[in-house]
């Protein structure tokens, strides 16, 4: 079993969770409540962070096992890592203001291409020689 | 294979499936044409019921297949089976009234959190005893 | 290992990827600044876009993945080859007018359907004889 990326999903599910906590917390603070999503461009913006988590999860998830199982264990949960990161600095800027998102998102998005590259050569690897 | 528990996560992709058909169904009861998402709470309420078990997904998918490979198949899937329940007293809740969700909400976050406990800590163990 | 499935996963990863991008260009093309997601019914056809692969992807990823390990990888990665076709037609569609996002989007529902029905017989079939 790819041990080393098991935990790095766990990992990376728990700041997910964290994620939609703070949307939680900003759901009181800035006085949105349930089910209004809109209505405060900071409250937004705490939203849009878990949101675009959540959109990359679906990348993230299969990329990252289907290179752990076909590639490499080590090297999936590094890039893993590398994802959580990035993640976290979209979270740090993207909620300061709309334009310091950038560069953790970039980090992400590069860490989660090479996952799924990773995958796709492995894949590929096993259909021509099984 | 952990038999148990792929049958607890098709139950879970089921009732998932069930939230988005209803709230097709609120589309046209409350008069709220594609693409819009807001214009009544009553049809907010259905879409955010919707939206929430969609934020969980990537939470309880991969908790309850890690703990399922890495920890117990039964205790997984009966773990998974109480998340469920937990969301569907959460869509009767909040259809009803937004504060009516608490109940069903903490029941599955529950589930969801003893879910991801138990896949890291067979994780852990799995790394430390490979 | 399900290889072909693993293949068709990674280019459903890839379309979905491809979804979210196009948001990001209707985000300059129709002037809707982050973190705002409506304002323009052309930017929220797009949007929603996106937000309705994301709202299948945690029905299309389980059941693919679990009917091909319990009933046919071939069969299953022909089921989500049109499934995916399903998801350009309404990506097609629904970028053009809300009313032509129908034939694709019964088209990969049926598709993810008899995924998800395959897994579930091969599951309960593998639970009575194990």
């Amino acid at each position: 079993m790819p041990n080393f990326t098991a935990f790095v999903i766990l990992l990376a599910v728990i700041l997910y969770f964290w994620t939609g906590f703070r949307v939680g917390q900003a759901r009181g603070k800035f006085k949105i409540s349930a089910p209004a999503t809109t209505g405060s461009p900071d409250f937004e913006r705490v939203f849009r962070v878990q949101m675009n988590m959540l959109e990359w999860m679906p990348i993230f998830l299969p990329a990252i096992w289907l290179a752990a199982i076909y590639v490499s264990d080590i090297g999936a949960a590094l890039l893993g890592l590398v994802w959580i990161a990035g993640r976290v600095l979209y979270m740090r800027g993207y909620s300061a203001a709309a334009e310091k998102r950038e560069t953790g998102f970039f980090m992400q998005a590069i860490a989660a291409g090479l996952l799924w590259l990773a995958a796709l050569v492995g894949v590929l690897v096993s259909m021509l020689h099984p």
